[in-house]
């Protein structure tokens, strides 16, 4: 079995929803996909806090062998983040973001980490990104995660990053709008287009879809009733994937049943605020998940 | 080989896209779905057109064996309808509506339609699908389209009618409002809860979900870029699954496949403007989008 890397956030967040609100729980990119490829695989996390940031977080994520040893204590606060999500959840509206020690994060790969097979780049400026990508050796598959504000502010500097890549992690819309379409499947031709090997392209309630040269693949999402919080989703889903691939190996088959695992942790995500529901997800639930997902796409 | 019957309107449409204009172009929930279920069965059409309706429209669905025995010729107008679809064209924008000889219309059945085994009541107040229902005899599938209006003007009325048809053809949206849910999964949990057996539920670009209480089967959409003018799309859709099970029988397995061919019909209904594709679809294109959507839900 291989390893995971992740770089990318540790915050503290502050999150409003129609079923009520959660304060200064665990949150972050690297937190949310680290603990959704820990059911997987050994995961490597990179990222910051501050000095004030939980010791029993720290001890939560080391008991599911999270190797923290890239893990900065900074000099000041830990990132925090305040939104709330109103009716369908489909947008987060930012109340406050002080990044605090993540402002000015310039993320060191430990020589440990730095031949990991199976990364993930967390959503951060293209540049960042960058900087991590040349502190690799070798990776097998390297998953990038970005979001409309770098897509909008920062395209070509993102786009140039495609090829270096092995697949993106983007939802419909951010999928259009970084390849200036207007439908779906321009997106796709388009982006593929570009020198991009895979994208994986999340669709929230209605599914995600794998999309290559050679293959197109798309599931519905676990049809879970219990839609509390989509913070971290997106992450799970990546850790989902990314762990799956370090345990099976990366081919054109696991790839496939990847994007079925890495929707079945972003099921469980939702279902309560921050890491909760993620914290106490065992692999009996996700087999179980994944199985409904198979049923649900076999002819 | 079973035929098919269809309850509905025919009218003529002008229609404004992104991509253009069509002026008084046939269209109507019959003819969408007439054409498209003729691709795989013959197909009577129940509805109601003026003197003014083009022979030549006549001929051209004859010439495609829809039986015209139940068109009846009204004394005045045909239905016209004008609309407008921008953006990304998820929602039409009614500029005038002349319902004419459709808003007196009380379908007849003829006597010798009664007995068709697949049906579909087209979009139209439930009372009017009511008064349809009453006048066929043990159909095998009963397929009822409605929409938002029906659904928030005469939701009772609507709800009445679930228990009495086989499936229900709506869409994501629409689907989320007749079960006054806050999820899709909450939507068909409840929909079937009311003695519902069945639920199309069309997730425009992101695919259909088919739903009972025994399995859910959802695909993708077939990815067509040439994406020029949705009207009639869902007609197009619900005339493909019908059409499908009139020609392969009735049964759980025939049923996820003529939720393929459904989706498939729909996509081609979407590249031109009115019925115009459709008119020229071959079975041959018919399979192979049919194939390639099957690819892409397999592992």
């Amino acid at each position: 079995m291989s390893s995971v890397l992740v770089v990318g956030s540790v915050a503290l967040d502050t999150i409003e929803t129609p079923h009520g609100k959660a304060t200064e729980v665990l949150g972050g990119s690297a937190t949310h996909f680290s603990l959704a490829a820990a059911c997987f695989a050994p995961v490597r996390l990179v990222g910051v806090v501050g000095k004030d940031f939980p010791k029993d977080h720290v001890e939560m994520l080391r008991a599911r062998k999270i190797d923290l040893a890239g893990l900065e204590i900074g000099d000041g606060k830990t990132f925090r983040w305040h939104g709330r999500f109103l009716g369908d959840m489909s947008r987060a509206e930012t109340l406050s973001v002080h990044l605090n020690v993540f402002e000015s994060f310039n993320p060191r790969v430990p020589a440990s980490f730095a031949a990991t097979p199976f990364v993930l780049l967390g959503n951060s400026s293209p540049l960042t990104q960058k900087s991590v990508l040349d502190q690799l050796r070798d990776p097998t598959f390297v998953l990038l995660d970005t979001m409309d504000f770098w897509i909008h502010s920062q395209r070509k500097a993102l786009l140039e990053l495609l090829p270096r890549v092995d697949a993106i992690c983007v939802n419909f819309e951010e999928a259009k709008q970084m390849a200036e379409a207007t439908t779906g499947a321009q997106a796709v031709r388009r982006l593929l287009g570009l020198g991009l090997k895979t994208i994986v392209m999340k669709r929230g309630e209605h599914g995600a879809t794998l999309a290559t040269k050679d293959f197109q693949f798309t599931i519905p999402a676990y049809p879970t009733e219990r839609f509390v919080d989509p913070t971290g989703a997106g992450d799970s889903f990546a850790g989902g994937m990314l762990g799956y691939l370090a345990e099976n190996g990366f081919e054109a088959a696991s790839l496939r049943r990847a994007l079925i695992y890495g929707s079945v942790m972003g099921s469980f995500t939702v279902e309560e605020f921050g890491t909760k529901r993620l914290q106490g997800v065992t692999r009996d639930e996700v087999e179980s998940r994944a199985s409904s997902l198979m049923k649900m796409i076999t002819v």
